[in-house]
């Protein structure tokens, strides 16, 4: 069972030419639930050389995403129809580590909730919350997962 | 009064690496205000092709962050303490254009407002819209603007 | 038209019984924008005799909410699926005035958004914002407008 | 320590008119964790007979602003600066319990985050999320706790 559900997150998301291009690496899939993480980039920095907040909110809405997909029925694709995020500290380290998890799996929406962490130094501090809101998106020719 | 104002935000738009990453364009910068343009790219999309929320977010974040900071006291500097977008439409086009703008100025906090809009063949379209709070930072020695 | 979609607001309007309870008036009533207006209630105040937070939120969400059941077909409820306001100033003065308009009318989610104004000495002072997703929820006995 | 927490926090939940309105009662207070329990209540519902998502938004703003407060330095005054809930099911049973708890206790600012759950049979059942944002305003005359 797992096996098909992290198959098909990991074809989705080998698709996402964002998260290549941001060095993101899937890291574990279980049904409802995704880690992604991504190395600390120069090139991806404010103006203060923090990672920017919404790269920051790129992966883990990526996570979020894809925690949501991997309960969706077949065939169905996922979309993020709004986010929040509450940036707590500013996100520096060697990398980041984004989990997300769905908090309500529903036939048309589904709720999730993400964390990020900074790794540094081999610690993990917590840096970014968020929660959002994915759509189930079904029967639409060309969209899937 | 707008030439100094103007002239700081691209000082500090110029630090931000991601915008150069991303390829953006500070594009207006007037008090309470500010534009930013970006170019559509392949290695920025989701997996069905659209532009990520994510990156979508980024620019409106940065738009939002620097009509922040267009009002605060010299030396003080912007952090992005939360923000909420909500996405109306897929982020497909030539282009698109972040508008951000302050809706209330305080002492510590800012909060701001952007709209996203993609260009299609010329037209504008509405795909984002977002919501957030700015923190004022001051007397943070290394941090400014 | 606008006669049949006014009706069927103020018909829902009236089976709030919170609306009743915090003496709210449905002012206006135009196809995808509503107002709603409030005195000012000593017993719904916090600590530092401001309406709380979450009783300006029930009243701009009321707007927020029929704004989006004016646009949807017969026989649809309308349900808040999430919201975020922003407290931009204290709710003191004679009464509030909340206004919520449809930014995106969808076929299964619409987004809105509202504003809440303190009316003092007869003037408007702009207190909170929100932003939220409404579902049209079909086809679900028992459930309407 | 844990006594003077408490009874601050009770002291101002006193003088929380709309709190006393409701009928809800402060059930718990540890240093960063409340508990507020409010009885199901017909005339605080909307159209479908449920509890408003804006009156289950005040019980869960309450309890997440006395749980930021519990930990501010005394002379401070607790300001709800936004939120945001997502509404994961109708509010309806015999009671709703809300728990707020401080996710990041700041000098300026803490983030706060809540759960509501409906006791329905004396079994509870989650309904609604909140984060949240809570100001740290201290200094001000005439304001605190």
């Amino acid at each position: 069972m797992t096996g098909a559900v992290e198959q098909r997150v990991r074809r989705s998301f080998e698709k996402q030419q964002v998260m290549k291009t941001f060095g993101c690496v899937l890291e574990q899939v279980t049904p409802g639930a995704v880690t992604i993480r991504m190395p600390f980039r120069d090139d991806l920095t404010q103006q203060h050389g923090f990672l920017h907040a919404g790269v920051v909110a790129t992966v883990v809405d990526s996570a979020c995403g894809y925690a949501a997909l991997s309960l969706m029925p077949e065939g169905a694709a996922v979309l993020s129809i709004e986010f929040k995020v509450n940036l707590l500290a500013p996100a520096k380290g060697e990398q980041i580590v984004a989990r997300g998890r769905v908090i309500k799996a529903g036939r048309t929406i589904s709720v999730v909730s993400g964390e990020v962490h900074a790794v540094r130094g081999g610690e993990e501090h917590l840096v970014t919350t968020m929660v959002g809101t994915m759509m189930v998106v079904s029967g639409r020719p060309g969209l899937s997962d």
